[in-house]
């Protein structure tokens, strides 16, 4: 499986690299990717990162983390939300087939790009109002919500809930055990299954 | 307060990431360093990530993230436990008056270092005999153990509950409140507190 966790500068260090560990470690192969090409890109808390693509066509899964979004910084999912660029290339990955998952506020780029409307998700909880004015079917109740080819989670930490679900999904319960004990986590919180898991 | 998280190659992700946004979420001056200058630095997974700064001759605190320790990798942890450099640059640090705190496997180059002979510690579970054989009073029990000038931690996500409890313990308990809440983190395990708190 490839998996690309796109970042941008403003994104949240945690959001991304949560998921980047575990996905990573369980096999797949992952990248965190830019969407066009650029030498480094400066998260939200200032951590500084060399990417290692850029994003494909079509890859299996896209992750899209948050970051910004509570400030309405310019840097960040605010200022990319506004900007319309990243939404339209998660709208086009969608439409090509890739599952899309997003991490706290990145939901308002997958909500920006049309994909969450009258469908289950979640997001940070200073975003939830957010999410809702865009006609998603908000479970502020869920930690991830899984609807099959669009899968959402709470803030930040949840992003590992939200991989080791992925790494359930696509491995199996040992896979996710194993991957929860090697980083010493215990997942936690409801996990909304919309439809069967493809 | 200035924070440096000591980064080399082969060091985890989540293990100086996790700290990282926290502390810096916090409001310290929080730095990602490297011993010596460097233009990158690649993490056990493959993560690229460019450092802000080298390794102050005394940061106020000093974070130690692990990294394939477990593996026996020649790059990562037990690399640099086998060649030495970073556990006496921590000596140094320490014997220089810095608090230093380590997480995940991060603690055998505290061990190495000298500086967790006879005292409370802690590691990932698959280093607690290692970390025992440095003559450390290992607490298994405890997500993260409380020294006064020197704190390690359990596995990788511990290191989210060691950050936080450094919050508390420099902010108070409101600020500790305010950043697991903001992360949608539920702060968890217990902190073994051997002495007063500087």
């Amino acid at each position: 499986m490839h998996v690309q966790i796109l970042i941008y500068d403003g994104f949240d260090e945690l959001d991304a690299i949560g998921p980047y560990e575990i996905l990573s470690g369980a096999g797949f192969r992952t990248e965190l990717a830019t969407l066009a090409p650029v030498g480094r890109i400066t998260a939200s808390h200032g951590a500084v990162l060399v990417p290692h693509a850029t994003l494909a066509e079509r890859p299996d899964l896209l992750v899209v983390p948050g970051g910004g979004w509570r400030t309405r910084n310019p840097v960040g999912t605010h200022g990319e939300y506004e900007r319309g660029v990243i939404p339209a290339a998660i709208a086009q990955r969608h439409a090509a087939g890739s599952t899309v998952a997003s991490v706290c506020t990145g939901a308002m780029l997958l909500a920006k790009a049309g994909i969450l409307e009258g469908r289950p998700a979640t997001t940070h909880h200073a975003a939830l109002d957010d999410l809702r004015a865009h006609g998603a079917d908000v479970h502020p109740e869920a930690r991830v919500v899984d609807d099959g080819d669009v899968l959402t989670c709470g803030g930040v930490t949840s992003g590992l809930d939200l991989a080791l679900h992925l790494v359930e999904r696509h491995l199996g319960p040992d896979a996710a055990r194993a991957g929860a004990r090697l980083l010493e986590h215990e997942r936690r919180g409801e996990v909304f299954e919309a439809r069967a898991v493809r």
